[in-house]
C-alpha cells in the first residue's frame, strides 16, 4: 500500500491504513447496500463491479480500490519472506475454493472423505483446504499428471487419472465403500463427470453427500432425483470469494502452514503483460496497492 | 392400542403403554443399529422394512408393531373427538411433507415465500405446514381445481393452474419479483416443471432458494448449474418420515390447530379393503394397535 | 420519503427511491466495511452510530439517513391504510425480537413449544413472531395484566403471572412435561428468572433447549453448567436488529397478517415531544424520510 | 471379537461380525427407542446404562455388549500394528472431545483460533481434533508442564501456564487481538476460568465465539449476559460420545494420522486391576469383545 485516504480503515487494526502495509484485495467490488449485500451475501451483489472485468484490473504497477476490499497480509510476512506477494496473490483463488467447500458446501467434520474433480487452481486449493479441515481421505480426479502431482504435494491422499482409471471403482476402493461427504465439481464438464458422481453416491454406504458446483459450464447436468433422495444428498452452486470472513481465514490458514505458493508454475514481469491492461482504474477508490500478478 | 408387551414404552410418558392409548405408527420399520440409524438417519436404514410393502400392512383390524414406531395421539383427543383416528391416519403423510420442507429443506424464516408444485397429499400437507411456519406467501401450482381449492382451505395464499396460467410470471407477480425461498417438487414430472423453477430462481431478486425433491420420478432432470451458482441456490432430495422428532411435532401441530382432516375425500370400511391385505404381520412386534385406514 | 439523492437505491426495486415511497429505517447506522460488517454482522459494527443516541434522532418532522438503512413499507399499504406509519414504526422493535428468536435463537421447528419471559415490546413481538413460526404452545410470563392480555391478543396460548403462579409448574403443565425448545429472557432481571428457566429445562423431558438473552442487565447470571450438559441446551446473547434479511422479512410478515399495531397504547403529536430532540442530523445522509414516532 | 450372535451386524460391512474383527465399544448403552434416542440424540437416552458404572465394565478379559455399540478398528491396523488396541482404547475419550467441539460446539472454519482450558484426556484430544480441523492457532491453558508438553506434541501452537502467566493477555497476544472462535471449558473449575474467558471474548475483536462446557462441576458459573450479547457469543453444554457418526469419524481421523496414543502414560496388566471389577456383565448382550483397559 503506497497511499491511503483518511477513511481507509485497515481491518487488522480498525485504524487507518499505514503506508507500507502489505495487502491483497478482493476482485469483486460489492456495493454494500443492495438487498443481497445488506443480508450478508456480497458475492451476489446487484451492483457488482469486477477488477479486471468491467473496471480496470491489477496488471498494473498501482491499482486504486476502496479500502473495504483490502486485507492485510502482515501475518504472512514471517513465513513467506520475499515470497509474501506471491502468497498474497493466491488468497483470491484460494478464497474461491474456500467459499465453495467451506461456506457453500458447509465444510466437513474431521474424519470425512472428500472427492475433488478437476485439478485447476480452484480444485488444487480445495485439496489443500479440505486436507487442513481434517478430511480422512482427499481424492483428486484429474487427467494432467502435473496437476495430480501438485495435488499430492498439497495433501491429496489419492489421485485418479480418469482417462485411464475407473473413477467410480477407485473412489469406492479408496474409501472402503463409504464414498465421500463432499464432492467438488471443478472440471467445467459436468455432463461427463456427473453420472460418475451419482454412481459413487448411489453405491457408497455413506449418506448425506453434498455436491458443490464451482466450475462454470453451459451444458445441462443430467440430474437423477432419486439418487439424492435415497442417499440423502444435496447440491449447491457456488460463486465468488467475498464476505463470510473468507479472506481473513484463508490468510490465517496460509500463515499457519497451508502453503499455496506450490501451485505457482511461472512468474512474469510487468513488461510481459500486455500494454492495454496497464491503465489504472479511476473512480470510487481510496487506496493504492502494489500487486504482483496472479 | 389393545395389547402391549412389558417393554413397550410410550414415549409420551416414558412408561409402559396403557391399553386404550390411541396411537399412530411410522410406516418405516428402521433397525436402529445400522450405520445410518446409529447416526440418527432412520429414513435411510440399511435394513428397512415397510408396513404394507415387504411386511403385512395396516389394512387390518389389528396390526402388531414394535413400540418404538408408535406415537401417542392423546393430545389430539380434545380437538378431534370422534375424528381422532382420521387425524391420526394423516400424521404419516404429513410427516413425509414435514421431513421434506422442514428437516431436509431446512424450513424457512417467517416472512419468506414458498412455492409448492403438485397438490397431492404431500404437496397439500406442505402448504399447511409452511403456512404455519410463517410463510408470507404460500403458492401452489396444481392442475386439479379440487386440489387447488383444498390448498386454499389449508392456507395457500395463491394457487396457479399451470395448464392455463404462466407459472413463472404468476410466481414473480405474486411475490413482487422476489421469488421464493423454498420450492417443493411434488409433481413427479420434474422434467416438465424444473425449467420453470429455474426460470423463477434466475429472474427473481431473492437469492438462497432451496429446491426440495420429494416426488419420485424416473426422468432425468435438466439441471443448469449456473442458475444455482449465480442465485446461491441448492437442491436436496427427501425420503421418508421417521426420526428427527418429526412425528411428535406433526402431532403437536395438529393439536394446536393445523387440521389436516380437510384433505380426506372418502372413508371406507374394512370390508371394502381387499381380503388379501388383512393378515396380521407376525414377528418382531410388541404392540397391537387399532388402525383406521390411511 | 420527501427527497432522495441520485445514489439512494430502493431495495424494493433496485432503482432510485421515488418521492413518496413510504419507508422505515434501521436505528443502527452500521459502517459496512469494518470486520464484523464485512462478515455479515452489522449489529456488531465497530464504527456504529445510533439514531437518537449519538446522532440526532427521529423525533423530528424530517430525518436524513443513508438509503441503505431504509426499507420500503409499500407492501403494508393495503392492509394498514392510514395506520401505515404506525405499523412502520413497529418494524424496528419487532426486528429486535426477530433477531433474538429467529436469527440468534435459530428459530423453531413447527410444533415446538416456546416460553417468553417478559411482556415488554420485545417480548410481545416475540410472542407474535413465534406463534407465526408454528409454535405449538407460546407461553408468556409477565406480572402486568395489561401486557398478558396483549400477549393473548398477539397469539399466546398461555400466560403466567409469576407473582401469583408457580412458573415452573405452569410451564411443565402447559407442555405436558415436555418443556420448551426456546426461552427468551426479556425481563432484565435474569438473576431472578434464570434459576426457574434452569429448573424447567432440568425437569422437562424435551432436550435441546436454547435460552436467548435479549434484555440488558448488569446482574451476573448464576449458570449451572450441568443443566446445559445433561439436557443438551445452549445459551445465546442477542443484540440489534440489522442485517440477515430481518427488516424485509418482518415487513412481509406484517403484510401477511401479523398485526403488531395492537401493542400501541398511545400516540403523541410532534409538539408533545421535547424541543431538544427535534433537530435534524446533518451529515453523511442521502435520504429524507417522514417518521412517526415509535 | 471372539464371539458374535447371528444378528450382530458389523457396521463396517453391514454383515455379521466375523470372529477376530478388532473393535472398540461405546461406553453409553443407549436404548434406541426412547424419545431422545428416536430423535437421534443417544447421549441423552432416557434409559441409559453405562459400562463400568451401573453395568459391569471392561476391566475384564471378555465383555459382552450389544453389537450396536461396537465399531470396527480394522482401518487402524496398518498404522498402529501391535498398538492397535491401545489406539482403540482412546476412541472413546477422543469421541467425548469430538462430541464437545465438533458436534456440540459446531466445529470451526479452517483458519479460526481456539482455546482449550484444561489439559486432561478430553482437553488434549480436543487439541488434536481442532488442529486437524484447521485451527490457525490452538492454545492450551494448563498448569501441569507434562500435560502442556503433551499438548504441543498433539499440535498445540501455544501453551499457557495459568499459574504463572496472564491467560487473558496471552490469548490476545497469540491471536493478534482477535481472540478465539471456540473455547473449551475442560478444567472442572469454571468459577475460576469463566471470568477470564469472558474477558477475552469482551476484549477480542473477533465475534461469534462459542464456549463449550464439557467438564462437570458443581460450582455456579457467574455468567455476564452482556458479554454474550455484545460479542454475539454462545454457550453450549456437552455430554457423551455416542451418535452423530462420532465414533467412526474419530477412528478414521486416527487412521489418517491423528495419533492419540501419545497421551498414554502407562499400561497395566489385567492382574493389576482389582479383582472386583473382573466379572462379566450378563444380560442383553450379543457380542463378546476383547478389551485393553482404557
Amino acid at each position: 500500500m503506497v497511499e491511503a485516504g483518511p477513511e481507509a480503515i485497515n481491518r487488522r487494526t480498525n485504524r487507518r491504513f499505514e503506508i507500507g502495509e502489505p495487502v491483497c484485495v478482493e476482485e469483486m467490488l460489492w456495493c454494500g447496500h443492495c438487498r443481497p449485500c445488506a443480508e450478508g451475501f456480497p458475492n451476489h451483489c446487484e451492483n457488482l463491479n469486477e477488477l479486471g472485468f468491467n473496471v480496470d484490473g491489477a496488471f498494473a504497477e498501482y491499482v486504486k480500490v476502496d479500502a473495504k476490499y483490502a486485507w492485510s497480509l502482515r501475518e504472512l510476512e514471517d513465513r513467506y519472506g520475499d515470497r509474501l506477494f506471491l502468497a498474497g496473490s493466491l488468497v483470491e483463488p484460494t478464497s474461491v475454493a474456500y467459499n465453495a467447500v467451506i461456506v457453500r458446501g458447509g465444510g466437513i467434520r474431521p474424519g470425512d472423505n472428500v472427492v475433488i474433480l478437476g485439478g485447476g487452481p480452484i480444485g488444487l486449493a480445495a485439496v489443500a483446504i479440505l486436507k487442513h479441515a481434517g478430511a480422512a481421505k482427499v481424492i483428486l480426479s484429474e487427467p494432467s499428471e502435473t496437476r495430480r502431482n501438485l495435488a499430492i504435494e498439497l495433501g491429496a491422499d489419492h489421485v485418479i487419472d480418469p482417462t485411464k482409471e475407473n473413477f467410480v471403482e477407485a473412489v469406492l476402493d479408496y474409501t472402503n465403500g463409504l464414498g465421500a461427504k463432499l464432492f467438488l465439481e471443478a472440471t467445467g464438464v459436468p455432463q461427463i463427470v456427473w453420472p460418475q458422481i451419482e454412481e459413487v453416491i448411489w453405491r457408497a454406504r455413506g449418506i448425506n453427500a453434498t455436491v458443490v458446483i464451482v466450475a462454470r459450464a453451459d451444458a445441462k447436468i443430467p440430474l437423477t432425483g432419486e439418487v439424492f433422495q435415497v442417499r440423502r444428498a444435496q447440491i449447491v452452486g457456488s460463486q465468488g470469494h467475498s464476505g463470510h470472513g473468507t479472506f481473513p481465514r484463508v490468510i490465517s490458514l496460509m500463515a499457519s502452514g497451508m502453503d499455496m505458493t506450490k501451485i505457482i508454475s511461472k512468474t512474469v514481469t510487468m513488461e510481459e503483460i500486455p500494454e492495454y491492461i496497464k491503465r489504472l482504474q479511476t473512480d470510487k477508490s481510496l487506496v493504492k496497492v502494489t500487486m504482483v500478478n496472479e
